[in-house]
């Protein structure tokens, strides 16, 4: 039995996600016209960017000016990212920065030293003092996540129970502060889910808490990222990070490079869920628009796919015939 | 419940569909190597080429030699595609050519006209003829193919009624003359499927002919590729067609035009079925070697992902971390 959602709300994390790849900055006014762009699509969610260490991650040393230069839609949350007391300073200083509030739970010490100089316990106990930060100053965490979900390129397979481990904890913090427990989300941060392993760990952590929602936040980095949407809403995950045009991948740098790819592409699973009569609130046509606007601005083709075939609307209107597209059988 | 079959078996399509796409001939001996490196990976099924205009279709001019030129491995069936009677005596004039014999038939006359210059129901009564002609020269069909079965880019929709007739014709046809009905398979011509309507169509197909395989074709046009076949494994289809490095689409050639895609990425289904425990008998390393070969001939970056991103084998056997897929979430 299948239990799909009725509604399923995007995140859309391209401009963070995707820029923060490219080995080049591009100018702040095209990416806050992108940004304006998508908010007039229907998102709910947009990430502008990340507060990290700007000589690591030059891409992202202007995300504040960023987030002051777009029009803000009112319907629309826009949101920060942040991996340490530094970066949340920084975006106190501005408002509507503490809308999203993660906690972060790492899964193997490799990423969490490659990524935050901590090891997964460390950044674990550290999620305490992140909780009551977030309460003293007024923000409430959207999202719980779990990064390397389902194995980790630094330190290898990531068992469910340790999945399950890191949730309990988050859900241990929670409880004793009698607080609701927001959205749980299970990051595929390098591309090692498969469906049926996605259905198997949402089910363990749906049993784990039955009354929290879980999100998913998956990268397509091994050609499975669609199936892997589908087998979560089959499981009734309602809740969607994605890159518009599948942004996110490193740059088509050489044939037989290694080429990492980039989160699930939101227009193609949002075409995915209308196909399956699920709502998203998204205007499918704008989508495509801003992901043809975001290739413009990087300049060489991008990974997304309706964004260069077309929906079906025209078809179904028996407006536009596109002769290319005939092949046999 | 889910009924995964336990051994899938693909018939790999790039050489065919994948270089007939390309706006260039590549060079024989290049495409014989190409062949010659898939024979070695553990297909059963590799097309080689299609006889069809020259004049149209240049890229396949030279198919004949090619089907000569390629080295014979005992356990491949090598496959040839015709769609007249010209093309069919064509093939007739080499050893081996008679394994795939497939039967065709259109579910709109718009692509119908377009393809083969007769209506849908016209080709449909040329089956009759197809059949008894194959029978004659020693050939049955491996395949009974409905074309565009859940949408025609140039006839629109395509209900599943239409898709069950063409069926029951050829069901018909069968036991009329008392043979074994060979794989039906629903290609996704065009890029209309979605995962539900795939297991839809494919429960009607059982329900019409319980005891017929039922086989897939699928184009990954617009990003649910990876889904629908996911969805098919889960109704338990065991036969898939695919082209390695996903080949078949239109190049990069602008970044505002519409790109049609290729089809399913063969070595990602492949990394899928594995994945999922599903036997394939292919090895998953020396597809990805042939479609790092297919991505050096034809000089620009394919759409297959595992084939850039490697698969999780050195990863899970401790080797290799690769550093350029860090990302955060």
């Amino acid at each position: 039995m299948s239990d799909f959602p009725k509604f399923v709300e995007f995140h859309e994390e391209g401009v963070r996600e995707g820029f923060q790849m490219e080995p080049v900055t591009y100018p702040r006014a095209q990416r806050a016209a992108l940004i304006d762009a998508l908010s007039e699509t229907g998102l709910r969610q947009i990430q502008v960017g990340s507060l990290v260490n700007p000589a690591k991650v030059p891409q992202m040393a202007d995300t504040l000016e960023l987030f002051a230069d777009i029009k803000k839609n009112p319907d629309v949350r826009y949101t920060l990212l942040w991996l340490n007391e530094s970066g949340y300073r920084r975006a106190s200083t501005v408002q509507g920065a503490f809308n999203h509030a993660p906690l972060m739970y790492y899964l193997t010490d490799a990423f969490a030293m490659r990524n935050n100089n901590r090891t997964a316990m460390e950044m674990r106990a550290e999620q305490e003092a992140w909780l009551d930060r977030y309460r003293a100053d007024g923000a409430f965490p959207q999202k719980v996540y779990a990064m390397t979900a389902w194995g980790c390129n630094l330190g290898g397979p990531v068992s469910q129970e340790t999945v399950v481990d890191a949730f309990r904890h988050a859900i241990g913090m929670f409880r004793d502060r009698k607080l609701p427990l927001p959205p749980l989300y299970l990051a595929d941060t390098m591309g090692w889910a498969s469906p049926e392993e996605v259905k198997r760990r949402i089910g363990a952590v749906r049993e784990l808490a039955p009354e929290a929602k879980i999100g998913l936040h998956l990268h397509d980095t091994r050609g499975l990222g669609g199936a892997n949407v589908y087998a979560a809403l089959s499981m009734g995950v309602s809740l969607l990070d994605g890159s518009i045009a599948g942004l996110g991948g490193c740059p088509f740098a050489g044939h037989k490079a290694r080429q990492t790819s980039g989160n699930v592409c939101t227009e193609d699973m949002v075409f995915m869920c209308h196909e399956m009569g699920i709502d998203t609130g998204i205007d499918l046509e704008k989508m495509i628009e801003a992901s043809r606007m975001a290739e413009e601005i990087i300049g060489r083709p991008l990974m997304g796919r309706v964004m260069h075939s077309g929906s079906l609307k025209a078809f179904r209107e028996g407006r536009q015939a596109d002769s290319a597209c005939v092949s046999v059988p």
